[in-house]
């Protein structure tokens, strides 16, 4: 199943041997997709936000590798090697924090590693191959959370949801929407309830575009609606994505996931993290160790560039919040969801598939 | 004590027999204060809520009874009688649902309405004096409030607040936040935290402004963020206003105070609500048979014109929520802290203090 089949446009598309981008800096406004036709456009792409979403980042980079590699397939093998570790390390500098962008390069030169490969343009058509396979893999493990997550909506149930886990994130149905886009298309009749997300309004501008475009009944709430909704009895069940969750269950998310877990808990509603299983960290045991990135303080006096707050004006930006386990029903994986105690079934996930981490 | 002292213009002020109004809609961007000439244009202030707060839209209706009445002195006492009636009519039109414009009027007309007047000078200069008294009594409110409230305010700790229920929205030092000048001014050193407060950034635009000019130290932060402070331990306190508080104690505020309560009672931070013992609604048993208005989606769905969503979304947007009384800590009124059981501690504000309401 595809997201395009519910009226979304994909992510990213490659498409005869060349990289076709959707330009998420102008959504929802306009569907401009734009060819990537080398490797710094592929890397401004990146660093400018036009691909976004950790999984999306990771084969949008993969990609980009290929685009870069194109012109030098007349190349010796060795010089071509050169080149290609040049261009990774080029295209991983576009943002440095994204753990998937450095995963999916690394892969890609380990492939090129291998030996066997009679000329520059036969290792060129294997790369094209295995980014094809990072791409697979991701629109695959979306299906996973899809079919693991779908039996917890119910028709004439209402969902909530914070930020932007959705298809736009990925190269496939999302992780947070995954579950929603599957219930949609077996018929289930349910209403979303999408937080705007102040203070980039990822809510707004994303999750609410791609959920109305596959035409699933949603509507927007400021952030500090949640509660109203929720006490009003619309709200049935609770599902975000996450960033990282630590290895006792804590979860790293957007801010505002903690107040919306909170208030989930006070109603008696179900609070579930749909992530893929690469964004369990087992090394690091709880959320209390994890950095939460400040950012600029102008994104929370301002919208859009237009001032909101009065001048020197002193705001607090941290990115993210930890929600601690206790808070969490379940975590949706592509392997399954694992219920309390978190700690316990993260252990059983990592011994059983650990070589996906 | 005054604001003003505290560096925050006043909201209006009665000066040379003309009303001066501080023009909200500008704020913060702008200071201009807007002298009114006459009835049509004191009309279109409250009505373009360039003044606005039910307390100040009161005070600002009765001194513009004075404006529309000044150039008819010369008038039968009869026939100034009569103006007045018509006037008052017509600027009570400018916001029919604001409780405090009617009561204003009425007041007014009241007072009109006694025998003895000399001419119609006289009785002009009397419903100036009137108008003078509703004014300082506004006023001695916010100041009941500060003293009452004071105490809660504690050097180091910090405090949360949510939308403006500020000196903006009074002739005073406001409601939530009279405790907070006053504490100021005796030297408590404390730290300000302001909601934006969604949909029309009232934490933002008013609250943290009015603080940041009377020297408090105020950080500014989403909606989304307050459990995000809660958690690091920085909010000791929170205090909120009051549209109408209910016969049981249940707080009918702006949209996202139930989500500040639950966070305050998740964390164990003292949730206050600061409210004129006008604001209690003795005739209404509970919050839930309040009518909450529903505004316009499309405060919602963009910020100053700008949209921030994509067209045709459904969006909800609750002007307010209801706050259950078992999540109040206490309300500060005039006349001393409610604290639990707040519907016994209400009825006996009512015995002592009935005239009053």
């Amino acid at each position: 199943m595809t997201v395009a089949e519910n009226g979304v446009p994909a992510t990213l598309v490659w498409r005869d041997g060349e990289l076709h981008l959707l330009d998420q800096t102008r959504l929802p406004f306009q569907i401009h997709i734009e060819r990537q036709d080398s490797a710094e456009q592929v890397w401004q792409s990146i660093q400018q936000l036009k691909v976004r979403g950790a999984p999306a980042i990771g084969v949008a980079a993969a990609y980009g590798l290929c685009v870069a590699m194109k012109p030098h397939r007349a190349m010796t093998l060795e010089a071509f090697r050169d080149e290609l570790q040049r261009q990774a390390r080029y295209l991983e500098s576009a943002r440095p924090t994204a753990v998937n962008l450095a995963w999916a390069l690394r892969r890609m030169l380990v492939t090129a590693s291998q030996e066997g490969f009679a000329d520059s343009d036969a290792l060129y058509a294997r790369l094209v191959t295995e980014a094809q396979r990072i791409h697979a893999e991701d629109t695959a493990i979306c299906d996973g959370i899809a079919t693991q997550g779908v039996d917890l909506i119910r028709s004439g149930e209402g969902v909530l949801t914070h930020c932007n886990a959705g298809a736009l994130a990925t190269t496939g149905l999302g992780t947070a929407t995954a579950p929603l886009y599957l219930a949609h298309q077996r018929g289930t009749a349910f209403r979303v309830y999408a937080d705007e997300t102040r203070p980039l309004l990822q809510g707004a501008r994303l999750t609410a575009w791609e959920l109305q475009r596959a035409g699933i009944d949603v509507t927007l709430i400021t952030d500090n609606m949640a509660a109203s909704v929720m006490a009003r009895g619309l709200v049935d069940l609770v599902i975000v994505g996450a960033d990282r969750v630590t290895a006792n269950g804590d979860v790293v998310n957007k801010i505002g996931t903690l107040s919306v877990a909170i208030l989930a808990r006070h109603f008696g509603v179900p609070f579930y993290v749909a992530c893929p299983s690469s964004t369990i960290d087992s090394a690091t045991a709880t959320g209390a160790q994890v950095q939460i990135e400040e950012r600029a303080p102008d994104e929370v006096t301002s919208y859009g560039g237009m001032p909101t707050a009065p001048n020197g004006l002193q705001a607090h930006n941290p990115a993210f919040d930890v929600t601690p386990h206790a808070l969490v029903t379940g975590l949706i994986t592509e392997h399954g969801i694992i219920r309390a105690p978190l700690d316990a079934g993260l252990r059983k996930l990592w011994a059983e598939h650990a070589r996906h981490f």
